[in-house]
């Protein structure tokens, strides 16, 4: 399962607001054991970077889907990772975090990310596929 | 924009359960105007399936992402539609949003959806794409 997640170039976070408002945007991540990592990038003014940063210092509850899509629907599966989030803006972990993303992204090593990055500590992995309710 | 979202095979739904916890799955849609249909698969029994429709029933709040991945970054965009979730289980409505979803979905054909449409009534729509945080 983890395997499917990491060869993943891309997922979907979920957070959700002070008004119990769902939240959502595409990530770039990385996963290192039970810990996802991504970063905000470089333009951390603008509140549409820093809403699930918010979102998550108030309520850090959050969900992470990787999922594939094919018009052969039998191919379909997704995986859905809940966890707590936690906002790294310094430190060892933010650094390491950083490294993980620069490995896997090498679009990363031509501006590296200033802003915060997002740990989630993974309490739940929920795996769905096609098959798995036509018996 | 809603041509983009029009054209797209898959978005990602998010609710909020009562206790405020995010919840996450890629659904197939169709869009009419200001509402988009999503419809639960034929195994409405399985909780998996049922969640989204649980949660919205206590909080109609919310969000569909619909986005593009490239590794080529200049490429990447994504686009969010708030709104507010009715449940139909019967009804004209119901009948009409399956026909739409038939007709963008032939997969539906072969077997017809029994369980609830999801119809999401948009109240906001965000775009964002790489260019627009790069002048």
């Amino acid at each position: 399962m983890d395997d499917l997640v990491e060869r993943a170039r891309v997922a979907r976070l979920a957070t959700v607001d002070p008004d119990s408002r769902p939240h959502l945007v595409p990530i770039c991540f990385v996963l290192d054991g039970d810990v996802l990592y991504s970063v905000v990038d470089r333009k951390p003014k603008r509140s549409t970077n820093l809403k699930r940063i918010e979102n998550v210092r108030t309520n850090p509850q959050v969900t992470v889907l990787v999922d594939h899509y094919d018009d052969d629907w039998t191919q379909l599966w997704w995986i859905r990772l809940d966890g707590h989030a936690r906002v790294l803006t310094e430190g060892q972990e933010r650094e390491r975090a950083l490294a993980l993303l620069e490995a896997k992204y090498p679009q990363y090593s031509a501006e590296a990310p200033e802003g915060p990055v997002l740990a989630i500590d993974i309490e739940r992995r929920r795996r769905w596929a096609y098959g798995d309710s036509r018996p």
